[in-house]
């Protein structure tokens, strides 16, 4: 009941008709990412998900990790799946080859990380981290840096992890205190963090720990960050490991979900100060993270998708399996049937294929826009799809974590009484799922991320081109499609209104802003994301008119595109205007009454 | 963190202003209820909620409960808050004074209820079904029945349970298989039950299970089922308890929450069959057991409530405490202030207080229908009252329940990181809360209840008077809340357009109503709710002209009430258009498709 299986033609088909693998394959440095090859690592990819991580998820949760004597021990059969894992080089997909990476583009990454994290998204989050990381250094870090480390973090022989929290300093992370005091060509980091994601774990012979700091004298608030890599094991000039360096684990935490990855308290410099060297410049460690962040939100994003497309099998399975009443439209003779036949269930059941097409197509599209930003040779088109990737950037982390939820939940829904029980393990993924909301910065961050600096600070530029597109992708659209795109052409007028709205707040009172940020955050998700299956849906009805079989999708497959849209458009589409709605209300009700009121 | 607070003026303000619980007390047989002892009994019951029921909340969570060779054992201090409980006569509120109730309105009981869940649901699971027992044995048991059981069970020295799941018959209850076989006076009942609540525990002296079973050469399906009550130890004549019953439990649940109420696998009749009495008459067991389950449905309602008002005040104690960040609107000089003062998290904590009021407000004015139906002197005005809570009943339990999870859902988000760690308490309700959805029917089938049994069976008739009465409501409202009622007579006019295209649809094809079913539900009860926030309102706005003082209640909660309902009207009442529209949307897209097309 808790089996994966990769939904390659969906995946296949969001890459091309969503995401248009052809076109980035054509970006010069991502000419080896041809049709073939793509093929052939989804395939594998798959294999590796189907049949390595999804069979240790279930007893990944009953387990959890133990912590003992400062050492963490990860639930059965990690270990092995870490190491067959970057024995077949999955970590370095997405890497420069330089340092031994494939120079793939992220797109297919995030393609191959969706399946990655539907088989066991307690272990992707391992790699999730890393990847980051190794974004982070390959931008900011210094040569020496690079080449010490990269080899080791592109093939997943090290791990990473980003340590910004501590007690005091969640989402305010300028509020930290660890110090960071210079020592001769490196520095000493004194200071505890909190909620490190597998900052201890026995997967890695190493850990190297991002930390974010104050150097003697920094100013107070983010300006005073810096940003200092200290290795669980020291690294010797010629690779090897040396000694221990002077950090520990304190503790590890007892979670609603995700059990099999640790979550640590870690303790810097009880013996005088761990051994750290400075990543880019000195107080600039937060432009340092956020280049790891602004990967690994996409990346999260993705984990909402893969999560709610396991819930989604294991609830569709359940469906297809489980008698039960007989057809409320039937003659009453009381044959029983499967409960897939009932409509409310077929309603649910196909919320959830919809919500997960929708929350593929925004990942994808937003890897599409980071590898036009890296790659495309003219300046201004770079640009201007790094602007997209941006902007899509909280659209994708909030929206897609926010449907990983609520379709985790719709599972346990479908199963009844049994999705209750722990066995049937449809509650795992509704305990899993929680967390995405919540961590690399919370969809409430997310959405003022989206608003403050992704909208007013560039007085709506970049949204409304972005709005620009979508509307010229609708033009396109006629025959079955028309009545859609008339819809969604509203939805983004509703999309353009409220961002022209909350420009104009901003202007005049920052907290009504930002006040209509999350419902704003929603509708943006909303419309793009019916946006994006119209698309899919009006390739799917150009294939079929070309005739389907030559293009390697049943016929079924490609009208099921066209249902999924349609169903999107009536069903879903209309909560765009409720959304709207909030986001204009006057917020004085909230705002305005005291504290105590409420 | 996780205390429990009784939200004495709420109840009360929602008493007086929507369930009207002076017209309640004018009704023969509640003369009793006066207000001073409606208030006696509140401040009585709210004490025993937060001194005796929460504090074993968390606790009872990390025990569970423990299965040892038939016995079960509920965590630490659950046996002697029981006795507690039944000591302090909590259980016997709202039953005939005839075998030791007290005769109180069910409004008032439902109040008391919401501060039991709030305080420990899964303490309050087992009072709720033995109070569902004693509903139905009053309306169906022979004399001699009543005689013998209402008195144990009506202190709640004896719990009940309600038996109707197996393996093969979940929501399809028609399917069950248990047997019953005459055997004198009384019958031979041999089966194997499943999800029975409190199926077995330590609480109580005695267990009084109801049975649903088929006699010999009964009909198929619903109509072939009987109702028997199977004690755990066989009562004599005079009271007292003889040999223990040819039943027993097999085994119990390792569930997502409520882990402090244990769910049994019940085995009946290893040995012969147990000793079962029937109640009721032949086959007329789904009779009974309704009685029993719309009972049970609408406190299952409040438990929604009781758990969204208790993930409130701990989000809102967080949220106060939790210091984080800076004024969005301020000047940037960095002082941190506490997250409740942050836009984003007050949006969230309005939209929980919101959906909570709303919730309290459909559950008490389904309570107030429950009394009508059962004091108006006059039968045409019983039946009106009783065609009412019928309505309601699905909505309530439905839509309550939700609303539960949303919140509960909500509240761990407010707490961030922290939100995602069981010591907390917010996951803890999250989990709770998951199975509301679920049990006692599941939301999809309140949904269909509603549609076919409560809009189609009497072709809309009830529906349309509660609109009316509802319109009439919103009539009487002018000044602050003119444009509320405005917008809320639109949602009034969108919930009588989907119920008589619902009832068209009906007459077509009964799969096109039923795929409507839980839109419909999710529109009726987003549109009640805020008719009945406006009316509690304008019910603030009216003692606010005549002097708040006089009134007992405070001047900031008398205006916080139309803050709340302006909030409403203007951030969650527009979803109630989305609803409409997925009612009536075309559901070819997820009818029509093959199973396999999914």
């Amino acid at each position: 009941m808790t089996d994966y299986s990769p939904p390659l033609d969906d995946i296949r088909f969001t890459l091309s008709s969503i995401a248009d693998m052809a076109a980035i394959a054509r970006l010069p440095g991502f000419e080896e990412a041809s049709e073939d090859l793509v093929e052939a690592i989804l395939v594998e990819a798959g294999k590796v998900a189907a049949e390595v991580l999804a069979p240790i998820n279930r007893i990944g949760d009953q387990q959890g990790c133990r912590f003992e004597n400062g050492v963490v021990r990860t639930p059965s059969g990690m270990v092995e799946a870490y190491r067959s894992f970057v024995e077949g080089g999955w970590n370095a997909l997405a890497f420069e080859p330089e340092h031994g990476g494939q120079g793939l583009p992220w797109t297919l990454a995030l393609a191959v990380h969706e399946m990655w994290q539907a088989a066991n998204m307690a272990f992707a989050t391992c790699p999730l981290l890393t990847q980051g990381a190794v974004e982070m250094l390959q931008a900011h870090g210094t040569e020496a840096q690079k080449a010490l480390y990269l080899p080791k973090l592109i093939t997943g022989a090290w791990s990473a992890t980003m340590n910004l929290s501590e007690p005091q300093a969640g989402s305010d992370v300028g509020a930290l205190k660890t110090r960071a005091e210079p020592d001769g060509a490196h520095y000493r980091i004194t200071g505890q963090k909190i909620f490190i994601t597998y900052g201890e774990h026995d997967l890695t012979e190493n850990i190297v720990h991002m930390v974010l700091a104050r150097l003697p004298g920094a100013p107070a608030g983010t300006k005073g960050i810096s940003l200092f890599m200290v290795p669980k094991f020291l690294v010797n000039p010629d690779g090897s490991l040396g000694p221990r360096n002077d950090l520990r684990c304190v503790s590890i935490e007892h979670k609603l979900g995700i059990k099999a990855s640790p979550t640590a308290v870690m303790a810097y410099g009880d013996d005088g100060g761990a051994h750290g060297s400075l990543i880019g410049a000195e107080g600039g460690g937060m432009a340092c993270m956020f280049t790891m962040m602004n990967n690994a939100r996409i990346t999260v994003g993705v984990q909402g998708l893969g999560l709610a497309e396991r819930a989604y099998q294991q609830a569709l399975a359940f469906a297809r399996d489980r008698v039960q009443g007989s057809d409320v439209g039937g003659n009453g003779d009381g044959g029983r049937i499967a409960i897939i036949g009932h409509p409310d269930v077929r309603r649910t059941l196909m919320t959830m294929k919809a919500q997960v097409a929708a929350a593929r197509a925004l990942c994808y599209r937003a890897g599409a826009a980071l590898d036009h930003a890296r790659g495309e040779p003219d300046e201004a088109q770079r640009a201007r799809a790094q602007a997209t990737a941006d902007l899509l950037t909280p659209v994708v982390k909030a929206h897609s974590t926010d449907i990983g939820c609520e379709v985790a939940s719709m599972g346990v829904q479908i199963h009844g009484g049994m999705g209750f029980i722990e066995e049937t393990g449809a509650a795992q993924h509704y305990r899993d799922a929680r967390i995405l909301p919540i961590y690399e910065g919370t969809n409430g961050i997310q959405a003022l991320d989206l608003v403050m600096r992704k909208l007013v600070r560039d007085r709506g530029a970049a949204a409304r081109d972005y709005i620009a597109e979508l509307r010229g992708e609708l033009e396109a659209m006629d025959g079955a499609l028309a009545g859609a795109a008339r819809d969604l052409g509203a939805g983004l007028a509703m999309l353009e209104q409220a961002g022209d709205w909350l420009l104009e707040a901003a202007k005049r009172d920052r907290r009504v802003a930002a006040a209509g940020a999350s419902p704003y955050q929603r509708l943006f998700g909303t419309v793009v994301g019916g946006v994006l299956l119209a698309k899919a849906a009006a390739a799917a009805e150009q294939r079929l008119a070309g005739g389907a079989a030559a293009n390697g999708y049943a016929e079924r497959f490609l009208r099921a595109q066209l249902d999924t849209a349609r169903f999107y458009n009536a069903n879903l589409l209309p909560q765009a205007a409720a959304h709207a709605a909030a986001v204009t209300a006057d917020s004085s009700t909230f705002l305005d009454p005291d504290d105590s009121d409420f």
